[in-house]
């Protein structure tokens, strides 16, 4: 797959096929595509948790938030539920900075994730103290990001923004979700090229 | 190109063929990946400054910080400094705070330039102020990440840690650059799976 047609079908996923279950070995090769990627002062602090069992995926859930747009949906229900977890962390006794490593790793895995045929979502709004138990975390990692995986139940477009400039994703009556992105020329603040790099 | 090669291909490149200029173009399309990448809350709080041409690469160079690991180093020479660069900035009238979209940015524009043939480096010692400056960027605008950008003209490779752990990456007799990664299973704290979903 060509990388751009990764990145647009990379959309956050957020209700999945709950019975077709990731096999841990899948999960293990997506951590080894974040190994190799940059790392602020090359210090790889960050800590996987991964979690494909369906008794684990059932504890794991309660502690995250969904969809902070749609109020009233209150999470995927029973069925399209995340088949797999990796939950993100950093080892604070390596490093009390974040530079954006988690962002660069998430990524790369939610890519990674694509490829194989899945999807997943970050989830930044988590009940940390919960999963750190639930997990056994120790007590020097701090959850930075959950990525819920498996394979999408849902079309997930992008639309232009509206006049209104409204960023909020939303759910049409067929139950596809809509994701607002900004014009790309609203992005780019300043270009200089010259004669050999004009457009 | 699998995505696995992407990611390995896709190291923290510092010397580049500097003649080997980067069409604007090129830079643009590199944003639009970052466009269609997640967001927390989808703010799409990102901005993003783009440098092409041979006089504001040299007025930006001065502003970098190079490779802290490497003392004796000042950075790339004329000749195989970078021909690009792709300035990502927050805009602070939007948001206050930082969840990891700059490095989802960051990665997925990186990626997207190892696939067109070039290669990068994400640059957090910046002098910020001075950069703005250069750039004539708003106010409200917070630098948070430079990607240098070009043809790579080094070689680097992965190495496993040392047994003394030291993170530090370091250049060899040859110029080659060494980057030492850990090992995949000390990144993962726990993994739950089961009979369906075992290794």
């Amino acid at each position: 797959m060509r990388f751009r047609s990764l990145v647009e079908t990379n959309r956050s996923y957020r209700r999945f096929h709950e019975s077709r279950r990731i096999p841990m070995a899948d999960l293990v090769a997506l951590v080894d595509l974040a190994r190799l990627t940059a790392s602020a002062r090359n210090l790889q602090a960050l800590r996987f948790s991964l979690v494909s069992s369906v008794d684990m995926c059932e504890s794991v859930f309660p502690t995250l938030g969904w969809a902070g747009y749609l109020p009233r949906w209150k999470g995927p229900e029973p069925g399209e539920r995340p088949a797999a977890y990796i939950v993100i962390a950093v080892d604070r006794d390596l490093t009390s900075e974040d530079w954006g490593d988690h962002g660069i790793a998430a990524q790369t895995i939610l890519l990674g994730a694509v490829e194989k045929g899945y999807g997943g979502c970050m989830l930044g709004s988590v009940n940390r103290e919960r999963l750190a138990v639930v997990l056994g975390l120790p007590d020097s990692h701090e959850i930075l990001l959950v990525l819920a995986l498996g394979v999408p139940a849902e079309t997930v477009v992008v639309d232009p923004l509206p006049d209104d400039g409204d960023v909020r994703y939303w759910r049409d009556s067929a139950g596809v979700h809509h994701v607002p992105k900004r014009e790309l020329e609203s992005l780019i603040t300043v270009r200089f090229c010259d004669e050999t790099t004009t457009e």
